[in-house]
């Protein structure tokens, strides 16, 4: 009997809850792991190297580029991202499972390059004006900032129909619940059979 | 928002528990409703007419089948076994989730007449003598129907590919509570978000 490991995709609008819920994800499941992405964006507070990005300056980027080092790429406002293909090798082959916080480029370059591996989950907001909310009273941004990311919520929104799954995510211990129902019931689709029945027939 | 309502299939061979896990899904899932087979074999103790089957005499049957009035029809051993398509469009139409017990054949036929509406568990036993006990301890076959009815768990068992999902029952909570994530993920795969977007983006 053999587990095959998946790659778990969740995407969102800043400011839907992508990465509280990731986080929260990833401390209940050890199964589970990061997908670490390298970006030229600058280091937030709270934000750990090498866990939550491996933060790198354009020249470093534009190598990795060159040398076909990601298996996706997007730039997002002036800031560049990239998913090193080396680490998520690693961790596929560690046994783990991947999760993805990613646009919803990066999700469809991912299923193009790995399509039966990838399970994807977008993440929406309750409302346009929570989402606002949310994005203001993390204090970081300018009202400029906030206004372009709103525009670009919207043009994410307009993708949910990509995905293989979508959540509203008014109350984050049930939408929590609910993707890790998702991963669950993925893991029983994800496993290999064939030795079990093979031996239960003998 | 519109919760789309699915077929779940449940198959197993005789013996591996499909009917106690059925049966304690519907007692804890109020929108999870049992599709209700016609058959011809004798009621067996127990069992309740019109929530068990519907029991009717091979006349009935061979009437209902001239009349197409069977979504699903099979034969196992000298029973007959119909779903009665007037039973699923009604429970449908109340807002239901319909299980279906069915083996193989019936899921085939299921999965060609309402494809993406179809979700299908394949639940294994732990082994085939284990497997062999629970018909032997059920105390109403003879040895001679028991060897007949692992012949044909060995058929069943090999035809499990075809199910989306394949469930080891060997610990009956935790096979019910993978159940229940299946089931779960899934209705939030069923879930018609067009409206929500549609009024977000206002």
């Amino acid at each position: 009997m053999k587990q095959e490991n998946f790659i778990l995709i969740i995407s969102s609008p800043s400011g839907a809850g992508k990465t509280s819920l990731s986080r929260q994800l990833l401390k209940e499941d050890s199964r589970l792991c990061l997908s670490v992405s390298a970006t030229t964006r600058k280091i937030r507070p709270g934000e750990v190297e090498g866990k939550d990005y491996y933060f790198i300056d354009i020249k470093e980027y534009k190598e990795m580029l060159l040398n076909k080092e990601f298996l996706e790429d997007a730039q997002v406002f002036d800031n560049y991202y990239g998913s090193p293909k080396k680490h998520i090798m690693d961790k596929l082959q560690e046994g783990k499972d991947i999760l993805f916080d990613i646009d919803w480029q990066g999700a469809q370059t991912l299923k193009e390059k790995l399509g039966p591996l990838v399970v994807s989950i977008f993440i929406l907001p309750p409302s346009m004006s929570e989402l606002k909310r949310r994005l203001k009273s993390r204090g970081q941004d300018s009202d400029e900032v906030v206004d372009r990311r709103m525009e670009r919520a919207k043009a994410e929104i307009s993708k949910y129909g990509l995905y293989d799954y979508v959540l509203i995510n008014k109350d984050f211990d049930k939408t929590l619940a609910r993707i890790s129902s998702i991963i669950a019931a993925e893991r029983l689709r994800f496993f290999d059979f064939s030795k079990f029945v093979e031996d239960l027939m003998k």
